[in-house]
């Protein structure tokens, strides 16, 4: 019987998974290096240390019933190791070392016959190659249309460069380690959309209604579900989010991104847990992403993907200076009708999640305009 | 600006209060004898003391920006005093004085012009009077059909005796401090009431549809919204509640228990303060009564208290024998469609509210089935 729950990462994910772990009877702990980290204000008892560290990793999975993470650029191969000594850690640890390779990660997909973004990596050349070599190489098959992207370790944007003929600042951006490199096509999208899926551990899947993602910054901005894309593509989007997650192996919920073009859909990228573009079913979906998550790694059925109204938006609070948590406008934002705002308990810095507001309405444009109406209210 | 939350207790509500306060960016400390409270587990800090110790109350209410309650049995008259000096106390403690004496409380609802049951305090008679004496006159006024209560200090039936002519039994139950006794008529009824009500700093009022309890031993057992009642009963249900704010000071949520008779509505308690009988909302309506009392107390607006579903049934989880807390049958329990089971984190005793679950349906009928089915699959 499960009962202890670890998370390997203590922020807002562990946080709200704490949230939703709780009252279903789990004793949630995190691992996580600074003290009080989020999900503690939510209850979730911490183990303090660095997240690749592989004794605290087994430390955490020692004490656990089940392991799980809400970060991917964590230590793949510890928690591999750990999983062949037979402790329960979900989803399956070679998932994530699959995908935390992104280049690899679009390889597998290509070979499973998903539609991806074209890419080309920097290690398939010969070591005595200068980078205008590889580069010039790389713009004969892709086009002069490209992003370079670090292989490990991007998120949020960081690890991306778009190039337009400077290699001094490509590598100012993302470091001379050219083999941790690859580039993409960038292509021609109307809308980006995310799909949430799940699976438990009878193999049972379900997915959620295609989200609509709207980036600024490349950092997850909006979202509105369901997405406002025709029936034949948000069809193509299931079918991909299921095809999608016959190569994801264990237990949990994973967000797959997509690009919606004006005739197909294609996988940008995985992420192998629990999504910011999934955070509006936490009032929005008749089950979480969160409890949904417990739910598939604890061993109970799947809950229902359905949502809670027609519209569904969510909009993140994004620090912009340094300063304490400042709630101010909020009074004004709580009159607004079926509006939630969620805190974080993180100080503010620029560009920092510090938050997220959902807001359930009528229509999707109702559902857009008093999402960002209330987060304007906002001065943080 | 409020930040900090004080909630004396920190039982079941006062975890549900926490709940809903730290996504709004509150900190929440409550205070409670035993340590590891239920509320600590939803991360609130504890303060250890007796919840009538007048220092342990001046703590609380120095480190708070504003202190409330989940329990009425605590030291009104030190409440009272803190707030005379200054300290912010919602609601307020007047109130609470006002109520704890439930035969102080009738005497106001009636002279107020509202519809109460009729009673008669034992304090009344001359010192001399024998119990047979006061138990002659009491009949002689109400009628044979009689239950006994203990002015302050009662919950869940504790503190209730049906008289039925054994005076001895009648001490043995209630104790011999007649002066704190008073007798109320017994009256025929078709279904018990519960009406949720809200007012915030600025004197808003908001009020929930009226709930349906079905009561067992005493003790809240089933509640489903909205009740089934004619639509003037309905409306008579909900400006009782509207009037009987005008007597409770303060803000917060308040619960107005009433019997549903063939043709009135009358009112039997008022709790002032969040209520099993709104464990509901918390997946059930718009706002949760937790985020309601939360919303009130800290100045910010009231939210909507419009039902997510048709019908929302509620069970409590109680406990049969002493063990400690067993989910057996959860697995079960979670492949019920929009079934919400939240456990408390309390061991097992006999009749204890382990936790409760909440059911979404389409109708009431359904609803109450699933509510009773699920509560059936668990072990405990």
């Amino acid at each position: 019987v499960i009962r202890e729950v670890g998370i390997v990462g203590g922020g807002q994910l562990g946080r709200m998974l704490t949230e939703a772990a709780h009252p279903l009877g789990f004793q949630v702990t995190v691992l996580e290096k600074t003290p009080n980290s989020p999900a503690t204000y939510a209850g979730a008892r911490q183990l303090v240390g660095d997240l690749n560290d592989p004794d605290k990793l087994k430390e955490l999975a020692a004490q656990s019933d089940v392991l799980t993470w809400e970060i991917e650029h964590i230590n793949a191969e510890a928690l591999e190791d750990l999983a062949y000594s037979g402790y329960n850690i979900q989803p399956s640890p070679s998932t994530l070392s699959a995908i935390k390779d992104k280049y690899q990660q679009k390889k597998d997909l290509e070979a499973a016959g998903l539609p991806v973004v074209e890419s080309v990596a920097f290690d398939t050349f010969s070591d005595d190659s200068s980078p205008e070599e590889r580069i010039k190489h790389t713009i004969l098959k892709l086009g002069g249309n490209i992003i370079f992207k670090t292989r490990t370790g991007g998120y949020d944007g960081r690890g991306n460069f778009r190039y337009q003929g400077d290699v001094a600042a490509l590598e100012a951006s993302l470091g001379s380690d050219w083999d941790n490199l690859y580039a993409e096509k960038i292509i021609p999208f109307d809308k980006e959309l995310s799909i949430l899926a799940a699976r438990d551990l009878h193999g049972n899947t379900v997915i959620y209604h295609a989200t609509e993602t709207v980036q600024k910054n490349n950092i997850c901005h909006t979202t509105i579900t369901p997405a406002s894309i025709e029936p034949r593509m948000a069809l193509q989007a299931k079918e991909i989010g299921h095809e999608t997650m016959l190569l994801l192996k264990g237990a949990g919920v994973f967000a797959i991104e997509m690009f919606a073009t004006d005739n197909q859909v294609i996988i940008n990228e995985i992420a192998p847990r629990v999504h910011n573009s999934g955070h509006y079913t936490i009032e929005g979906a008749v089950t979480s992403q969160f409890e949904q998550h417990i739910r598939a790694i604890t061993g109970l059925p799947l809950g229902s993907t359905a949502l809670r109204a027609p519209a569904v938006a969510m909009i993140n609070i994004l620090g912009t200076r340094d300063e304490p948590l400042n709630r101010e406008g909020l009074d004004k934002l709580m009159a607004y009708p079926d509006t939630h705002p969620h805190f974080y308990g993180k100080d503010s810095r620029p560009a920092r999640k510090l938050g997220h507001i959902t807001v359930l309405a009528a229509t999707r444009q109702s559902a857009l305009d008093r999402a960002t109406a209330a987060r304007n209210l906002l001065t943080v």
